[in-house]
């Protein structure tokens, strides 16, 4: 499939590889499809929310009734996952997985099911209990498979959750083999100080839950992880399974990808790495992933923003592959 | 008016500079325009086509004639441009500024008006004369002005030419101050042989054209352009006279800049830089105008095709700017 795919870009009427990374990107989105005719739409971003107990050990800029105000800004329209959303065309459904805010009015494109209004303090036990990590995990698959009845091709999964790159520097550490200070970054303005008691507070949990990874693997990540990092987990396998595309966001979306590489192994065959974060420990991630991220505009944000960057960036990648000219067809000797 | 777009960006509902590049982005394009409502609709790309009387001497990976049938794979809609225009909604006019190929019939989106059917070979004489540049130039302007007239805001050049990274390295060479050595790369395929002979014939054409710059500049620039490259710079400075936003695209567009600079100081205050090219000079062209690319995927193509990549990307930025709600709106403290 790989030489099937190289010969037809080679044919196209450019010199061969002119078009550098966006050659690389439809190259890619066929062999996700597995097909010469890719599909980017209909598209749809599933954004999963959820608070995180270990935010009372002040390793976060924001409190978390920040979380709740951006769930009301995302589904208000004024965040930038929303606007981002409109801009790309892609659908954007809103679930709330677990944050301590109160549930807003039943609405289209707004989901509550909380598993619990925000997870345990994983510095002080496990972040995520066996039933709630079923209940995330199945939650996140039901909605890739609502994604696919509504006919999506391509999907992506985001998330909001003040504190969430705690728990993401602690599964990248557990998944991806980084010691605390390299898994661990600045996640959305923390100043030093913050970033000294993260680095603690993912060593510390790390080195709990290691010794149980290999016998006990959804064990050992729940302890460290969040629901909404669970839910994109259980969205991946799902989406996989059911032959979607996927785009990958960032830091936290990443992590979510090493759980489910994890728990269901060639998840990642699926994917398309969106952009490199500016997280110090995202490219690291990417490479156990086998991905090759897309664009490096330094972004920091989550909410599925990088993801939805890329949509059209696709749309121009699928175009090239089914629209352009060969040289046999335009009747142009090829020289080089 | 700088500070007042930073202060705009850091108000919307996000941590400060979360985004990265996409909010540096947005206050590109903001300054650009002097404005917090940016517009990047209607736009247009005008692609410049000639030959290159240099082919002669064997600088080239593909013979003249691929101009022509270029020219006709894109009017036909099958080649990379016509594709990402397509992709992007953005108009697309074809220009033959001097190709050696017949005039295609008449048709919307096409004009023929060749200055001459290829330029004269820079190794041996002058490319451009002086009566061929003012034509050039004036035909440039003349396009900016009809797609002004139509009501684009946002703008962009490209260029098909084979034989046309020779004149641009040339002037690479000149307005950058490069060594040829530095201004010089492997163009659309070219074996090393053909860089060999292609750094002779730039650096014997620079040496002879450079001691006129200062007294005559127009004269040295001519000595080593070509059509495209003069129409282009012609287009630049008249789209920067009539208030429009510039799309640079790549390597062959950027000489073209560096042409309009010299001729208008201030013209590439109207440029936003699409991408930075595999050719080597690209990012200190790029630097001598002040631009910063955005995106980094290894093109080498031409035709405008990373002006059109980056179309979208200005929509989402434009959105951001627009369409995000603020802290004080959403009623979020700022913590940061």
């Amino acid at each position: 499939m790989r030489e099937q795919i190289q010969a037809h870009l080679d044919g196209l009427t450019k010199p061969p590889g002119s078009l550098g990374r966006l050659e690389e990107l439809a190259a890619r989105l066929c062999l996700v499809q597995r097909t010469l005719e890719p599909v980017t739409t209909p598209r749809k971003l599933v954004l999963f929310a959820a608070d995180h107990g270990v935010v009372e050990e002040g390793i976060s800029a924001w409190p978390s009734d920040v979380t709740g105000l951006m769930v009301a800004n995302i589904h208000g329209g004024g965040a930038a996952s929303s606007v981002l959303a409109r801009s790309s065309a892609t659908a954007l459904e809103l679930v709330d997985v677990g944050t301590e805010s109160p549930a807003m009015p039943e609405a289209p494109g707004y989901l509550c099911a909380k598993v619990r209004a925000g997870s345990h303090n994983l510095a002080r036990e496990p972040a995520v209990t066996a039933e709630e990590w079923r209940r995330a995990l199945t939650l996140g698959g039901d909605r890739a498979r609502a994604a696919a009845a509504e006919g999506a091709q391509v999907v992506a999964a985001g998330e909001m959750g003040i504190g969430n790159t705690t728990p993401a520097s602690c599964l990248a550490s557990l998944l991806a083999d980084l010691p605390a200070s390299a898994a661990v970054g600045r996640g959305a303005g923390s100043d030093d100080a913050t970033v000294e008691r993260k680095i603690e507070v993912v060593e510390a949990a790390v080195a709990a839950a290691r010794p149980r990874l290999e016998a006990d693997p959804p064990g050992a990540m729940a302890a460290v992880a969040g629901y909404e990092i669970v839910a994109m987990a259980g969205f991946f396998v799902t989406a996989r399974e059911l032959g979607l595309t996927v785009v990958l966001d960032g830091f936290i979306a990443t992590a979510a990808a090493l759980v489910a590489e994890r728990l269901s192994p060639g998840t990642a065959d699926a994917m398309i790495a969106a952009h490199r974060s500016v997280e110090p420990a995202h490219g690291r991630m990417l490479e156990v992933l086998g991905l090759r991220p897309m664009l490096d505009w330094d972004l920091r944000l989550g909410e599925g923003t990088g993801a939805l960057l890329l949509m059209p960036l696709l749309d121009a990648a699928a175009a090239l592959v089914k629209e352009m000219a060969t040289f046999e067809g335009a009747g142009i000797r090829r020289e080089v």
